[in-house]
């Protein structure tokens, strides 16, 4: 978002308060604003800046702004902080915040911050950095609100009073018995309305969905949007509640799975950032590039075996473009209506048998119109009947391929447990390149008597 | 998500109840499950089982089930309803998903669903449908609430207690002014935590954010992920509180954006559903393909005027997909870093120059990485040192000026405020191929000499 002027004046004169040390002006305007708002207007200062701000402001308040650093600009801050501050500060951020913090740090800079800690966050924290990334254990937070089926309603507005400030979220209440079994859900809403002296046994809903630590967190966020939830309690295999995951973490977990799978179709394997050099855009590109350009050299070298049929009707090679890119256009669609439907869990066992004859269809009926609209083109165009029917007969026969190559990848490397999104837009372009190759070429050999 | 045996057997039960018209046995078992499992086993029914299952549940019960539909799958629901029943449940609904419901219905059928309604709720509605589709307006609720500044935390505690079962969300309270200005927001957590005897005026925060109804509903998406909001106020142009937004719609808009750049970048502008046939398939995707075709003629009527070239040097055509696939690939890439810097806003004015410098670099290291590479495999492969250099020569022109167009075209459609997502895959590969051709074709024409 850009900003305003008196945004950007408020900002600058934010600065020399800070600058010029006059702390209490500074505080008072910085603390006005949103902890989102203080995170960017920090990470815009200068070091200097930033070092006299961390003495002007509690481990508490730097905490809140820290939460709201994007992860990929934490690792210089806390690396010039003062490591004992630095530990003050994670030590009173929400547990998962802290620890996707830590997962950015040198491996001796974690040890030694957990080492500072004082023990209680320390053990809490330690717990949380085992859990596989991007399970629903790695996201979920421990600062959660359980209570005992047996208390009363007023009991819990007591005590919600006191745990209010410290938890992630006070809207859900998980109940436990005695062994931290999770063994209902209750709301803040429900409690409200209720009459104070029930009990929290008559008021829960039994009926309590959880999702294990290791469950993927994509599946949590699709589970979470399905059931409108604010927050989802995490157990162990014994179902004694671990942590709660909360949407706003589950919005984070949207966006970074959405810009995976998009970036994976486009063939970038680890998107660019905005402040990323040319240099490091390109080491992140060539990868792709390099593979891509030996599958490439397939091609050609497929095309190579063709070149007697191609020095005699030097005609054919007019075609390849056109039959190549739309193989590979064909083929990026059917992958993308595939891995779309495979993550979002849209296809069952059976659907998917389905969607292979569903794409088997769509690539007949798309051929075929392809197939007679370029027959005609090209008849009218090069005067060549048969050169017309070789080509479209081509499309046609690729479009199928293609379409089919599109969709049984994905579907292929989902079976392996592989991600389906990994099969890249530009990988799958490049295979429907040398399947459209040896069809076309294939064609005009056996055919050649009729095209010279 | 796959079904547990037990869950299997469980909706066969109810099944049978519902059939058997065991109308208690039914309600027990069905009303025991999440709206979201209810609305699952709702849509699987056959129609006959579902119009019993109409008259079992009350309109506020059925309201409930019909707000976890897919909105894919309701049209043919509020069809088989008797029209009566339909509006009954409708106005049951939270306003933002009746709209949406409505959205997917005939004209007609909505005029008459809006005249049998009663008037509360017909004119809410009716305010709602105004809005833009994906703007703040279309989204929000009306089912909101609101207190006045001077109202003391105890008051608005009985308050709340006798809205609850209606609002939206409880959790975030809007102050307004007696001309329903909106002044300030405050928590069920502060209320809980404060002295009863405190004035809402003291308690609230006065900082409160709030977007427009015009405002776009990515922008939207974006604010409450930035600010880890789970609602967010919307106000006219007089900063009047029309509505408010809450999280879980969020993450619908978020999968429904992302879903979106993800087959624009693959050349499906409306993505596929499991359901749909071949056909429906077919004539989502043709119309890309049909353009894709002509631009693949263009392509290859450029090839045409190589003709010559093409007949004196037919090895030439050996390396045409190789060089026309790189072009497309380097320019799907940066296409896809471009938009998705663009719809996060990653960039302001400044950062769009240095995007494309960026990307100027990224193309010529690339360039120059896969030239040098292909110059020595051709070099040794065909034993002909010009034409290796050729090659060369054309795949790092070709990287260079693919990755600018890729950057380039949205970055101009965003200025000419086209979504740049529109901007597919499938296109910038056609137009790469045709700048790739003419590279490769004018060089090798210019220096025809050296190689024949």
């Amino acid at each position: 978002m850009e900003k305003s002027n008196t945004e950007q004046l408020y900002e600058e004169e934010m600065q020399m308060f800070a600058d010029d040390e006059q702390i209490d002006s500074f505080r008072e305007q910085f603390l006005d604003m949103h902890p989102y708002d203080q995170a960017s207007f920090f990470i815009e200062m200068p070091k200097e800046t930033r070092l006299k701000i961390y003495t002007y402001l509690s481990p508490e308040e730097l905490a809140d702004v820290m939460e709201h650093i994007e992860l990929d600009d934490i690792r210089p801050l806390f690396t010039e902080m003062d490591p004992r501050l630095a530990a003050m500060v994670l030590a009173k951020m929400a547990t998962d915040d802290a620890v996707d913090i830590l997962n950015e740090l040198e491996k001796d800079v974690v040890v030694s911050l957990l080492t500072i800690m004082d023990d209680k966050n320390a053990s809490e924290i330690k717990e949380l950095l085992h859990y596989e990334e991007k399970t629903a254990g790695s996201i979920m937070t421990t600062e959660f609100i359980s209570v005992y089926e047996n208390k009363m309603v007023k009991e819990v507005m007591e005590f919600l009073k006191a745990e209010a400030p410290e938890a992630e979220t006070i809207y859900y209440l998980y109940v436990v018995d005695e062994d931290k079994h999770l063994v209902g859900v209750t709301s803040l809403r429900d409690l409200i309305i209720a009459d104070p002296d029930t009990q929290v046994s008559e008021l829960m809903s039994e009926n309590v969905l959880s999702v294990s630590v290791a469950k993927d967190q994509e599946e949590v966020a699709q589970m979470i949007r399905d059931y409108d939830f604010l927050a989802m309690p995490v157990v162990d295999f014994q179902n004694h509640l671990l942590g709660i995951i909360t949407v706003d973490d589950i919005l984070d977990v949207m966006e970074e799975e959405a810009s995976e799978d998009y970036s994976l179709l486009a063939g970038v394997s680890d998107m660019d950032r905005p402040k990323d050099s040319a240099f490091i855009s390109a080491k992140k590109r060539l990868p792709w590039l390099v593979i891509l350009l030996f599958l490439g050299i397939l091609t050609a070298s497929l095309i190579g075996q063709f070149e007697q049929t191609l020095e005699q009707v030097a005609v054919l090679a007019i075609f390849i473009p056109l039959i190549a890119g739309m193989a590979g256009n064909t083929g990026t669609q059917a992958l993308a209506v595939a891995v779309r439907g495979i993550t979002t869990g849209d296809y069952g066992k059976q659907g998917k048998m389905k969607l292979i004859a569903r794409e088997a269809g769509t690539g007949l009926i798309n051929g075929i119109v392809c197939g007679v609209l370029i027959t005609g083109i090209v008849y009218f165009w090069q005067d060549d009947f048969f050169l017309g029917v070789l080509v479209g007969l081509s499309i046609m026969a690729t479009l199928v391929i293609a379409t089919l190559a599109g969709a049984l990848v994905p579907l292929l490397m989902d079976r392996l447990n592989i991600d389906p999104a990994v099969a890249s837009g530009p990988f799958i372009t490049t295979i429907n390149d040398l399947i459209s190759i040896l069809i076309y070429f294939g064609l005009a050999t056996t055919f050649m008597q009729y095209l010279v």
